[in-house]
């Protein structure tokens, strides 16, 4: 097997491997305690207009909506264009969250009694439906850890600022949502630490096993939590990948070369299909997302009031793997996806990646049908989450695997294993933000 | 071992290896080669003012140098400002090459009496201190090969664009000079083919010895051919590295998270530190690099005759690498360099590269004198070599390689061995074209 497809240090795959089969609490405690987390803490998140944005204001000449300290993440226009080798050119304007910082999702792990266990934290975020969700030790920007909140100090991030000889088990940097960020990254870490270390309020460890139970449940476990544990290093398979790891990297690298995107920011004012409203910001025809203020009530984050502004999806996306065998080897169909944001152009996506009610009927992305008509013994893999709720308001997707006879691929799109998607995730920006979580999903999936 | 750490598929390791350990041919037939194949052309190649070049002109608003066609590549300006965490900082406006396409530098190969050989092109450029050096079998852009030169179709090129089934031994996408270029991004392949392809004119077969003797000698190896053999996998290092090659990742994706750097387009003409004359755009105190015109008559490229700008660096570079043993295990020293114009802000450099007489005394970078005092003993390579002669006139650099004793590395700085910085080089985007090119150097070192 090549270097892409090594699954990493054997040791460690082993070591997540044997979290990931360890129960020690049903999943009704870590839903007990997230509910008591919840009530310990008076969140309030409501609605406002723009003008109520303490600290944000929109730029009387470009019209990009930021924050007064400059920090944080700015608003701005984004102007794309897409010139497919075969097909007829797409170009468009929108909003776009621009945060040139990369923020640390960390998560520490500890050993006890030979299993590790992922100390995870129950986080409020003013986007989630539920507001509270199980997310990673540390998600943090620098302007949060420098304290340009002025605001508590962030908890446990000094693990991973300062990592200790061998502790290091994940570090990489992974693309978010490619058609709502310009070119964000946020760094991935998974840190070993001493099982001795305090457990402050808010923190709680759980097995791998734990987080695959609550994973399973709607609007649990939040995003970063998911693209996090998507860098741990999972078993390699028995048997041959239909195509080979070069083959595979070689296949994005081509699409990568051909430079069919052409994106760039612009004044938000000047987009020509958005109009700005007291309230939000929405398209013309009311797709895609609004742009909309909340200002927020809470105790346990670093500051206990704030406003922001939020990116409120139309709609419930659906992301969705087929998965087959060839030869008894289980693979899933990835799809090579051009998103506008994306500073590498292209990433390996989920089969499916959509929202239904922005398609008109008759052009529906390729496999949407087959995943929506799906029999129910076919999907392994069935829930809502939520996508992050620092930057996203009600940001629900539907995460599905479904179970297919196998079929040759079609262009835009290759057969490839979780050990080979995962290898991928650990070399960075290569497998996109939906697609990681559902290879968590994958990969904490009980033994069928 | 981890992933990074693996060599590749160890077949192809050990093929590459026997290449690299084989030479039919002495030095010098290779050279009567070139010397007859650039006999054969009547290359000539001369300066001439701006107003001389065909199909290119500033941009009446904005300044920009380019073609009319919009294609091959565009002289803008260039704003960066580096925020080093312990340091001032510094901001600076400069002229820089930005083309959006990305190159295949293609070699083929195929094996002969159990031996890998390499299809080199003997290649005009018309930056190239002598004209003529060896290149890869395929060396061209989108804009070459779909015609936009309207010149004779580029050899050999569709074994790139589709590549047979198991023939592809290395495919990723490589950065260039991030202080010429804004972004640009190359992609690197090695292919095999049936070894009784015809060999046109200007083409000839190689070992990797042969081409590793070639390159021990000033100007007669390109910048191309040796980004591409750095991609070819070599052999795993016998004994520990000093780090982890998770750790080493780390270490640059921590850099790469920082972001330090600020950098975008800006009018060319905006510059205020640089002049334009018919002749040259120059820096106000002549330092750094020139951009000229130059009128090309060749007979073996696309075209026969045509005019381009041209960026004429001052003064010769220096790149060297510091080698030493760790418990008998060779490392070289890494340097975690930023250069504004890189897509990825950091990749890894040699330990120093820089252009002395850009320094003022006594601010010297680091290992800079070490370099230059080093005893010739200590020398285990030290030539001259071109960077790409389609983009840079009289671009030379040495390049050298000192062994030393083993000391601590400081920070910005890592021990790494050849096989964890091969491996990275695989990756793509990690490595930076200098540190690429001592690479290929030690790869075809003859055993000592």
């Amino acid at each position: 097997m090549s270097a892409l497809g090594t699954p990493g240090p054997g040791e460690a795959v082993d070591r997540f491997a044997r979290s990931a089969a360890r129960w020690d609490h049903a999943p009704v405690e870590g839903l007990d305690w997230l509910a008591e987390r919840a009530a310990a803490h008076p969140f309030r998140v409501e609605r406002v207009p723009f003008a109520e944005l303490d600290g944000w204001s929109f730029d009387p000449g470009s019209g990009d909506l930021g924050h007064r300290s400059g920090r944080f993440f700015t608003v701005r226009g984004w102007d794309a264009k897409v010139e497919p080798v075969d097909g007829p050119p797409r170009a468009w304007g929108q909003p776009i969250l621009d945060q040139p910082e990369h923020a640390i999702l960390g998560v520490l792990v500890a050993e006890v009694d030979g299993v590790l266990r992922f100390l995870m934290q129950a986080k409020m975020e003013p986007g989630n439906c539920n507001l509270l969700q199980l997310s990673p030790t540390v998600q943090a920007t620098p302007s949060n850890y420098r304290k340009v909140h002025a605001g508590a100090a962030v908890k446990y991030v000094d693990h991973f600022l300062e990592v200790g000889p061998g502790a290091l088990l994940a570090d990489s940097l992974q693309s978010e949502h490619g058609s709502w960020f310009a070119g964000k990254h946020n760094r991935n870490m998974i840190v070993e630490v001493d099982p001795d270390i305090p457990v402050l309020d808010d923190f709680r460890w759980f097995t791998l096993g734990e987080i695959g139970d609550l994973l399973r449940l709607d609007n649990v476990v939040n995003m970063d939590s998911r693209t996090v544990l998507s860098c741990a290093p999972v078993p390699a398979i028995k048997g041959d990948a239909l195509h080979t790891d070069l083959e595979l990297m070689s296949w994005l690298t081509g699409l990568r070369a051909r430079r069919t995107l052409t994106a760039g920011p612009v004044p938000l004012g000047a987009l020509t299909d958005w109009v700005r409203t007291p309230a939000r910001l929405h398209h013309v025809e009311d797709r895609y997302f609004d742009v909309v203020g909340v200002a927020v009530q809470a105790g346990s984050r670093e500051v206990t009031r704030w406003s922001q502004p939020l990116l409120a999806p139309h709609g419930t996306g659906i992301n969705a793997f087929l998965a087959t065998e060839f030869d008894g080897v289980p693979h899933v169909l990835v799809q090579a996806k051009v998103e506008c944001g994306l500073a590498d152009e292209v990433e390996l996506a989920p089969t499916v990646q959509a929202t239904p009610e922005h398609h008109t009927p008759g052009a529906a992305p390729a496999f949407l049908d087959e995943v929506l008509s799906a029999a129910p013994s076919r999907l392994r893999f069935d829930v809502l989450l939520s996508e992050e709720g620092g930057r996203f308001l009600d940001a629900v997707s539907r995460y599905v695997v479904v179970d297919v006879d196998p079929f040759p691929a079609p262009d835009r799109f290759r057969w490839a294993t979780t050990a080979q998607l995962s290898e991928l995730v650990r070399r960075g920006r290569c497998v996109n933000v939906q697609a990681r979580t559902l290879l968590t999903c994958l990969a904490t999936e009980p033994a069928r």
